[in-house]
């Protein structure tokens, strides 16, 4: 049993891990860290966390168990707030989208990693932000990445994943930068996407009747882009050299279809659509296996 | 009460039609053509169609009411089909997802626009295909566009908007260049984006990795790369005219991502990653209105 587990950044993501350790009786107390004093008020109201603060130091102090969930974007004053009151015996870990990044705040900050630190990111999420949005079993059945480092304790790795399996997740590890490589593809590129289509539609003149005529399909393929600006603009920042490779190669791709379209190349045209969707396949046929 | 209805292409789309008019009791007899044996094959199975033929000639004689549900690339020899049987009396309607093509594809045919053939696109379907796929609600609550001429019969208009009307559809009224252009930003460059984006990666050498590794949002965001591969190459040579400028804008927008990375800019990513979320708002609130 855990005594004392500390969440900092109780949105969607922290919630949602507090509200699932509770669920399944792994800690005593919880304790919330957010500077958002609204969203602190209804993490105490809704019973997702027993005490508050807005302070990351004061709220870790004495944890046995410490989870870093506020946007990467915010970790380098977040990591200097915990140096003081860091203990040894405590576990740290975190659920930041992009891994390399958060190696480089810890090292800026520490000088090296400590070996109980332990990189994370859960695979889990939804266009909602705040603690409102939070359930005990978002991470059913999702999977988490954990990217340890050389230095990294074993046991403390051990119990992070203990940790995760108990709320449902299912653990791999991998090396930071492909962790960043692997989401970049996945996640953030297609969220980049999204907000330029919709950022670009959403500046047209008519663009009120072209929402009206927008059907089911334009509903799913956009709703990434009503994700939490912020939160997408500390990913983008923090694994840009990832990103804008794969920006320049989907355009390359783009103006592969423009061509075909100029040249009407019917069967080359057809053959990209067609491989397109057999990827998708394989796609789905790997998610339900 | 329609005497008799003519289905030709008793896919997804003109499949839930039949349903639909049957479930309405809208008409007395339903015929079915389909070049695909095993799937006419299945339509008379389920009951869809009560009649079934390979030839649309064949199958729209004495018809009161001729739906073409096929793939916008087969309207000039079905319509060629129809021309020996073409009845002043009937009424002729089409489902394709292009206005401007069809219109050239029937003046092609018959020199002009038949005043009683009223061009239509229903905004509704799935990426599932065929007869089975068929409901009978599909076009519950759902939009659909009629794009009538100068020349064509106002009252064929409305017995083709009364009949959208009982199967629970929402109709309105524009020029075919203008549904072209509309259509195109909300459907046709999405779909051409997601199987963009899925040629991509599924032509990765870390393919299975990388899709092992994708959530929901990357299922939602590339679901319409599942669609048929050749009704979507149709459309898209049908409309390149207003698809290919598009794509040009969207790599415009997706070059500014990219100089935004590159040079750090993070309050103008933010800005452009937030108006896209404002935008994305204004159209959800306009399809719950």
């Amino acid at each position: 049993m855990i005594e004392r587990f500390c969440v900092i950044g109780v949105g969607l993501i922290g919630g949602s891990i507090a509200r699932s350790v509770r669920r399944q009786r792994l800690c005593r107390v919880i304790v919330g860290v957010d500077t958002d004093h609204a969203n602190l008020r209804k993490a105490l109201d809704l019973g997702v966390i027993d005490v508050g603060c807005a302070d990351a130091g004061v709220g870790a102090a004495g944890a046995d168990w410490v989870v870093l969930a506020t946007p990467v974007g915010t970790f380098g004053p977040v990591l200097s707030a915990l140096r003081p009151v860091w203990s040894e015996r405590a576990i740290y870990t975190d659920v930041g989208s992009t891994k390399q990044s958060v190696v480089e705040a810890v090292r800026a900050v520490f000088g090296s990693i400590p070996p109980n630190f332990v990189p994370g990111h859960p695979i889990a999420g939804a266009e909602q932000s705040g603690v409102e949005a939070a359930t005990d079993d978002l991470y059913q059945g999702k999977r988490v990445i954990l990217t340890p480092l050389p230095t990294t304790s074993p046991d403390a790795v051990r119990q992070v994943e203990a940790v995760w399996e108990a709320i449902g997740a299912h653990v791999s590890r991998m090396d930071p930068s492909h962790h960043d490589e692997v989401l970049a593809a996945t996640s953030h590129l297609p969220h980049v996407l999204a907000y330029a289509l919709v950022h670009m539609l959403g500046e047209k003149d008519e663009q009120q009747e072209i929402f009206q005529y927008a059907a089911a399909g334009f509903r799913d393929f956009t709703r990434i882009a009503s994700s939490d600006p912020k939160m997408w603009l500390d990913i983008c920042l923090a694994n840009r050299e990832q990103i804008a490779p794969l920006i320049a190669q989907l355009c390359g791709e783009l103006g592969r279809v423009s061509k075909m379209l100029d040249q009407g190349a019917a069967v080359d045209l057809f053959e990209f659509f067609a491989s397109a969707r057999n990827a998708r396949q394989r796609f789905l046929d790997q998610v339900e296996r």
